[in-house]
């Protein structure tokens, strides 16, 4: 089904950023970043990538999927925790480098880690602090180890 | 002033994801993605991206740096149009490998292209579609052409 979307060559600046063709720009390692948000609180959950399928797929099923980076493999966002993401819109940027996410997700909740979002620590600003990050989230909202198990940690060093 | 802020070094995934220590990790290309949103709205208005010099100003001076890949050099938000990105918010995510940052800009625009946000077209969504984007604002916030006059664009093809 992903085969019946098909991306435009990118031809002029003009149709890139004021056309209506999707003509999206794959990094060297063939991906676009994905900024996904919670459409009811504007929240944003995760930055992610996207490789050719993975857009085709999130496009023709209306489900986020993305490249896992880690696992390298194609990544049916929820498929293990159950936290699919349903998209409510869909959007691309100026030069067609990135792409905006807005989804609905049962339990509310996106983050490998438990949290509802996976940027649940602020920094602090100013230039004399220690910077120690603040935690913006005051509990998880899941178990990370009832629903992962023992899956190994996508956090790399 | 930026060399007050110090990054700590990367040692275990509980240190990073966990942690309070503020231990950011940057590319292959020195960088790491930025996603800012205003913070009146939430709405998406760019994804940047910023090397360790952008960072540490932005977090020094309250002020949105970032890298600018096309022109390859440190970027002062606004320096330019004058659109310069006030800090109200600066998050990181369970890996520190991306930055949120919650802006307030005068004139609430951010787009070189002229629009409010930089992601002001939609990808129609579904399996049989032409996929036309759709422009989700109805007209620019501002003229480029008076902001930036004859500076090159920033879109690379």
């Amino acid at each position: 089904m992903s085969n019946d979307v098909q991306f435009a060559s990118r031809r002029t600046i003009e149709q890139v950023e004021e056309g209506t063709e999707l003509a999206p720009k794959f990094d060297e390692h063939g991906l676009i970043p994905c900024v996904t948000t919670a459409a009811n609180s504007g929240e944003v959950l995760m930055l992610g990538y996207m490789n050719d399928e993975a857009l085709k797929r999130t496009i023709t099923t209306g489900e986020a999927h993305y490249w896992s980076r880690s696992r390298k493999v194609l990544w049916h966002k929820g498929a293990t925790s159950g936290l699919v993401q349903r998209v409510v819109e869909l959007r691309i940027d100026d030069d067609q480098d990135a792409v905006w996410l807005r989804v609905e997700i049962p339990g509310d909740a996106s983050c490998h880690v438990g949290y509802r979002s996976c940027f649940y620590r602020s920094i602090p600003m100013g230039g004399d602090s220690m910077h120690a990050l603040k935690f913006e989230e005051s509990e998880k909202a899941f178990d990370p180890k009832k629903v992962y198990g023992d899956a190994p940690n996508p956090t790399q060093l």
